[in-house]
């Protein structure tokens, strides 16, 4: 097990561990004892229909999500139950670096969206008991997640909101990623993924972070020296003083994992390959929520999915921020238009729910 | 000197050299004896009037115009005389490969697109003694070096098309090109810039031109698997067949010359960074001719720059592959909009040419 600070609770904030045993994985092996780190927000109500679930997105932990939480918010405490679930490998849950043999480091083995989700459906039902949740939200892999759980699970899943992200991952998005993972890989101090220290693999993570500011953000960001929104004066502390310190942070076996697992995602794994079966599938009311500005999960993209869901909405987001808006770094601008559509979706009565 | 047949006239068609003698660089030091090559369509005609300049883009050589130039396009031979130039550089023209000491591989000098024009502007005055161009046009490097020409030489410039390219290279396409850089130099085998064999560097390249498939398609081109506009059947065979190939066979420092230049085109070094003046400088009637689906050199910011200069039009170019449009995979689909808005260009009478 590799040391990293980033993954504590001092920084990450708090989380609990729910230990689910073994885990078999779909694409063969297992986890030997899982651990999911989660944060819950609110209460559950002896009805136990007030349940939001929120999976993590690459990189991110349960603490991304705090913004998007509060008592003023769509994801408000006093009324529901959220549940923030940090994904198998993202460094927190379950991890390469964290995990002893036989699957420590180089060792662990391929993790799928699926994965996660069967995971995360085990645990909750363990857990709290829950057969019913009102929402499943999540921004890009946690919109993987969220479009998996849909299909998955459509009976239990009464409402989802996936945020710049695909039911399907594209082909375009594969290449991307395969850009990020080969900056890690090609670090000789990545060394096979049997590094002593994430520090070893600095310049790959640098270089990880620099193909991030290409295409996390969008072109007008720049155009409008838009790094303001993040408190910085400059596009080098934008780039060099804030990117890739953060990514430097990582683990990059954890950004490996779920790389893999991103470029991978894709819930026709449900129906044999057929994208438009599996959205058929969802029984929830679904508003798709991509971002104008996002250079590689485009609205258009996102638009043609919404399409095979049968009870759907698209709901764009506007963000100069691109992908990245989802930090809300535009604070209101933002999180108002996020508030604004899960406030209707979770207004909206959906048929069926077991606790009527 | 490095061997590299990919620049051999067997490989990129015919050229010629025209030798400029030591050629001073706006950043400091001197390429002596400075080669240009050269390729030219057509002939002079007495009233030296029907000159069209064309300079080549990042990685790029005279021979990929050829598709742009025929007798039933735009760019007619029985009509103009069109010079086709090697930016300085290329691999073709003098280059860190195929320069001697003391500014072989690793000592080549810093080039900019001023350079290039300047250069150019010596070569065509004093090999041909022109004083008039009816029309520079260019894609990507190429438009950076139209736009130079346009503002550096006014009176000379009667027409300019710029496809594909700004005036001043943006911030998002410097970090763009920052990570292209990197992927050679993070190699190992580049060593500095001294190798011995570009194949020594064949792991750098790959990843450079990976990236070159997230950044130089669209995400629809990728959506509607386009890639058979190239003749090719699958995504594997586009981007591990025919992308990675064709970047593996390039000279790693050309690529780095042409990338530092590109990162620093900017018309506006002529004004003291006032980019309005600079453009505002520009007698030529202007064509900008962005790619709708250029994810670098998007459409809103070569509009920004086309509502600078006075006697200019924007005309759109449409093409799914996106910046790689420019290579003309899409053939008259993608040309015949090319040559209806040069010709279109070509047809405008201008004020005050020196041969009237």
């Amino acid at each position: 097990m590799v040391k990293n600070d980033f993954y504590s609770q001092e920084n990450v904030g708090p989380y609990e561990f729910y230990h689910l045993g073994d885990f078999e994985l779909e694409d063969g092996g297992i986890i030997p004892d899982l651990k999911l780190a989660y944060r819950t927000h609110g209460k559950l109500n002896s009805a136990k229909d007030n349940v939001i679930v929120v999976p993590t997105w690459f990189s991110g932990t349960s603490k991304d999500y705090e913004a998007y939480i509060g008592v003023d918010r769509a994801l408000n405490p006093d009324q529901y139950f959220i549940i923030v679930i940090n994904q198998i490998g993202n460094g927190v849950s379950s991890s390469p670096h964290n995990s002893p043999e036989p699957i420590a480091m180089a060792n662990f083995p391929n993790v799928r969206i699926g994965d996660d989700v069967r995971a995360q459906h085990q645990f909750i039902t363990e857990k709290f008991g829950i057969e019913e949740i009102a929402l499943v939200v999540g921004g890009s892999m946690g919109a993987q997640q969220t479009y998996e759980w849909a299909v998955r699970y459509p009976d239990m899943v009464k409402r989802a909101a996936p945020i710049a992200g695909t039911a399907k991952n594209t082909v375009h998005d594969f290449l991307f990623t395969k850009t990020l993972i080969d900056a890690i890989t090609s670090d000789p101090g990545w060394n096979g993924g049997n590094y002593s220290s994430h520090l070893e693999v600095a310049e790959g993570l640098k270089r990880h972070a620099d193909i991030w500011s290409v295409l996390g953000l969008s072109t007008e960001f720049y155009k409008q020296e838009k790094w303001k929104l993040f408190g910085l004066e400059t596009v080098e502390e934008f780039t060099e003083g804030f990117l890739q310190p953060l990514f430097q942070s990582f683990d990059p076996n954890a950004l490996l994992t779920m790389g893999w697992k991103w470029q991978r995602g894709d819930v026709s794994r449900n129906t044999g390959g057929n994208l438009e079966e599996a959205l058929g599938r969802i029984k929830a009311k679904v508003f798709v929520m991509p971002i104008d500005e996002d250079m590689f999960f485009p609205v258009r993209d996102c638009k043609a999915e919404q399409e095979l869901i049968p009870n759907s909405e698209l709901k764009v987001i506007k963000s100069i921020c691109g992908h990245f808006g989802l930090f809300g770094a535009e604070g209101t601008d933002y999180h108002n238009q996020i508030d604004e559509y899960l406030n209707e979706l979770l207004a909206i009565k959906v048929a069926e729910t077991i606790s009527e």
